[in-house]
């Protein structure tokens, strides 16, 4: 693909920037972010103006364009990518590189003075606003909000915001009515006198209302915000699915006493207007919730005095703790998936010696196998599907240009998962079809153990997740061996699969502290450049456990692995294992016999049944 | 002792709070921190002023007075001493209590509208002022600096500062001139392009010139401040103590030519005026940094486009470094330290069955033991001297009132320190000279076995402290056990026992990542409350090493020992450890025997010399 040429759109996008019609007085730069209004991993195309101004596409980037330049920041996954689909109009800022400057120091090198720095307020998050303003005002700049997108403004066959058919979720999936967390919310609320909270995350809107949607890939949320007052509730959503009768029924819209529970619903764009409207009105102790992630065009529509910023909302920190139905929509969720994959993997041990199964079309075959399976929706997230080299990219997605077939020689990783309506999944396994060599047996085994150290890990309630990080690398440290991205994150059951505000990472430290019922990842990683990729992904959930002591009555924890597919025994050096490795590995493979061999069994899948018995065999 | 007797300080204070000479209006709060001008964790008798007020002598504690109510808010440590010694003017705030409320948060509660809080704006730092105003008119009311101390004021016979000797250091001891260091500083500036930097911290001005002095018990400093600037050097130091010969030759006071190596001496109080005159003269781009633990008078004093603050200034990050000279010295030390510990613990052994040693005494003995050593200089901490249940008081200091006597049936703790000046040691050890329980043993042993895991750890160059803690506790965890306090903070040479900015603790994010040249301690514990404490405390030196792989050529990091005092192998439970960790500890313990029983022998000190040699004895 040759780069989008961008010299007509630079061109436009420069007079929008001096246009009095958009900007009171005209701007020096404009910052361009990759992200939507509510700060969503993934975007449904109308959300991409990065992309669509820069030809860039790659998940994370920002371009900022003033008179004479265009610049894009981007991180090590995309440098390539980057270069290769922007035309010469751009420069690439390669971000984690030491002479690379951060958007700050460059605007203030490339500035004139005392210039304006334009913003879209609605894809900037009010903390990375207060960053971004501090830095260009101690230069004699300002940060000035630009109303009207002035990417929209130049985007002439701009697709419209979907607004797809909602799913009502039953008690049967979500274990709680949408009213009860209402209730939870509200007494939260009472507990830290706080009249209001704004809802900006799509994620937090979804499990609070027992809805789901498909208005973005992958992540089966819909464009929403919600206001919960006291005895008020505010959804603002657009498109004719409000008026669905499931959706009607579910959210009790045409119940004719107006109670605490009556949902007013609002057209998806005047939340900026009631919100003013509601601030209006506040008495003079009155405060609300908002997220410091939320957009700066919300968070500045509250007054100071009655703004209240939390890292996370409690709609957050409910939503990680998942209730009895939930794990055990979960621990199903994670059955139907290994059933599909123990049956990819010994299709695939049949296959691969035809040399006629590629990258793609392994992850097809996956994406097939899953949607067999129950209560199947989506992938839940683009299947890493890689063999050899390509596995060390840790975020590789398979192309038709860098599709590569997998052999008997090389490693194939294989990181994948799955939304059903009950669970959501992410499960990453590597495997050799012929004879793996002794250096990746070794790196695999240390990769083993820091997942084994992880997921025995017994610690004290309220740990938080960052301080588990370094049991998962203390065996490749020890051989000088490392990998550079986090070890888990939080996963949503039928929502995200990333999600907050718990996780198992060195990168932070603003992570809340684990507690029984959480779902997390656990997955270390060995990657040689140029060579392969290992990684061993399972879900976890994190449960009491009774040590033998109890100290100030604190209570343990541990987590319990809700994936269930064998961990490939061929790839490990036993000799490398302690005893209780072992034991943790017998145990584990024990387990994916007997409940996913039951399912196999059930679904008549012999095949699979047969794979699995082999590959669960206790080692010595 | 009963409570010292407040009310009339407290009339006092409170006319003072009220009077225009002091104040542009009256102020309704007063605070009261417990800390000097530098943030110095020893502070002089003259900065004493919570203690004077309120009668509470702890070394935590901050002291909020308004016109109805005196507050004292103090951490578990001190809940019952701070009852015992204030009278009942005085309310106590029991920190970390979930009932208690914040400092800002009482304030806000007790104070009527629009109310004025002062303090002291040379003893708050510039961080704490900014959380605590940004709360305080977040409710309506103002924080404001009031220039003279009121404690002061009203403070009859308050002690003058002291002024006392200089010490100054030779290359022998620091192995870099104070030239050398102040053109590093320089270098360092000019790359970041900064114009002048402010020293607050009394260590780093100690370091910075070579100089020790003895103005606050246990720290080797001496109150001063500095600025540097590209081409000046100004050192604000009051006494006669800078027209001693040595001190003027040291710090070339005396030679004619001006250079860039000029130092300026001024008074100590007329830091700030310099540093206004400073301020008032520089160019647009000019910056000055500073760190943000520096006093609010200071830090306000620096117009914001110029001020550039640092969580740790970059003669921290140096002074943590430790250089060849440095290292070889801080090993000499803790070999000196061995020999008065061998010494001490092999006359506890006889001593003790004849019931005539306390807690008391035998600090008092471990104290003159070391004292006895070349170029012993002071003990770098109060020494923690604990029998039995004392020992779970973790920052437990003998008094006649609680002093033990040391049995053949009670676990003794012992965590003590010295400064000599080639170095600065701090060493725990914890001993039963009779039999010790299986649960004892079982502790012990937990605690050894993180205490090894720590200081054999391997982990990438640049990784951070905190990422280590968790390696201290896993064996605590995993039986339902654990500590709480950090496992490991910097060490000065001859300097103070403390400081940062690298550490081991799951309490903050914020230390810096550890480099070879670094010296720690590494001490995990366990306290039995009401029964004994256990803690195993060496010192130890960040080395590079050299594992199988080299993961992207970033090198690797362990810790070598330098503290070499037998671990009591009688404490240990050996069936609990590993391989590894048996080998550990007899390669530990024969270095121990190797090279402290060269020095014994040397100092003809054969009775602890015999002590020594069946201390290290080989476990099986």
């Amino acid at each position: 693909m040759p780069p989008k040429i961008t010299t007509e759109l630079l061109r436009q996008l420069r007079q929008a920037m001096g246009n009095l019609k958009y900007t009171a007085e005209p701007i020096q730069a404009y910052i361009v972010p990759s992200v939507d209004a509510h700060q969503s991993e993934y975007i449904a195309p109308c959300d991409c103006r990065r992309e669509f101004i820069s030809g860039f596409n790659g998940s994370a980037g920002t371009a900022i364009i003033t008179e004479h330049h265009a610049a894009m920041w981007t991180d090590g996954r995309y440098f390539l990518q980057a270069a290769q689909q922007m035309d010469s109009n751009w420069t690439l800022m390669k971000m984690g590189l030491k002479e690379t400057p951060s958007q700050e120091d460059w605007l203030i090198n490339v500035l004139p003075d005392s210039s304006k720095v334009g913003v879209d307020p609605w894809i900037l998050p009010s903390d990375q606003w207060e960053t971004m303003s501090k830095a260009l005002s101690s230069a004699g700049h300002t940060l000035v909000p630009i109303k009207e997108n002035l990417i929209d403004i130049i985007w002439e066959d701009k697709p419209a915001r979907p607004t797809l058919p909602l799913m009502t979720l039953g008690l049967a999936y979500t274990g709680m009515s949408w009213m009860d967390k209402i209730t939870a919310l509200r007494s939260k609320m009472a507990e830290r006198k706080i009249s209001w909270i704004v809802v900006t995350a799509l994620d937090e809107v979804a499990w609070l209302f027992n809805l789901r949607g498909a208005d973005v890939e992958y992540n089966p949320v819909f464009f929403s915000y919600a206001i919960i007052g006291m005895s008020s509730i505010r959804l603002f959503i657009n498109g004719e699915r409000i008026t669905d009768a499931a959706v009607k029924d579910h959210l009790q819209l045409e119940v004719p006493t107006k109670s605490e529970y009556t949902v007013q619903i609002h057209e998806y764009e005047s939340i900026l207007t009631e919100l003013q409207s509601i601030c209006a009105n506040l008495g003079p102790k009155e405060k609300i919730w908002i997220c410091d992630k939320a957009s700066f065009a919300l968070t500045e529509a509250i007054p100071k005095l009655h703004r209240c910023l939390v890292p996370y909302t409690p709609i957050c920190l409910f939503k990680a703790v998942k209730n009895a139905t939930e794990i055990q929509g979960m621990r199903n969720a994670h059955i139907k998936d290994a059933v599909a994959l123990c049956e990819l993997f010994s299709w695939l041990e049949k296959e691969i010696p035809k040399s006629n199964v590629t990258e793609i079309s392994a992850a097809e075959k996956a994406n097939e196998l899953r949607s067999q399976q129950e209560d199947f929706v989506d992938l839940s997230f683009p299947t890493i599907s890689s063999v050899g080299p390509n596995g060390a990219i840790i975020h590789y997605r398979p192309l038709p240009e860098t599709n590569r077939t997998l052999t008997l020689n090389e490693i194939y990783l294989l990181d994948s998962g799955a939304q059903f309506k009950d669970g959501t999944t992410d499960v990453t396994r590597t495997m050799h079809f012929g004879n793996p060599s002794p250096f990746e047996k070794e790196c695999f085994t240390y990769v083993l153990k820091g997942h084994i150290a992880v997921s025995a890990a017994v610690f004290p309630n309220g740990t938080k997740g960052h301080l588990l990080d370094s049991f998962a690398r203390s065996a490749l440290w020890e051989s000088g061996l490392d990998y550079l991205h986090g070890t888990g994150h939080g996963v949503g059951c039928f929502l995200n699969v990333h999600e907050g505000p718990c996780g198992i990472s060195y990168k932070t430290f603003a992570d809340e502290p684990l507690e029984a019922g959480m779902i997390l990842s656990d997955e270390p990683g060995y990657y040689e450049d140029g060579k392969f990729g290992i990684r061993i992904e399972n879900i976890v959930l994190v449960v009491s456990t009774k040590p033998k002591y109890n100290y100030r009555n604190r209570g343990s924890l541990t987590f319990e692995p809700i994936t269930l597919v064998p961990i490939q025994t061929k790839m490990i050096n036993a000799e490398m294992l302690t005893e209780k490795e072992r034991t943790w590995l017998n145990d584990y493979h024990q387990k994916c016999r007997e409940v996913v061999g039951a399912e196999l069994e059930r679904q008549g899948r012999h095949e699979a049944l047969r794979w699995l018995i082999r590959e669960t065999q206790p080692i010595a």
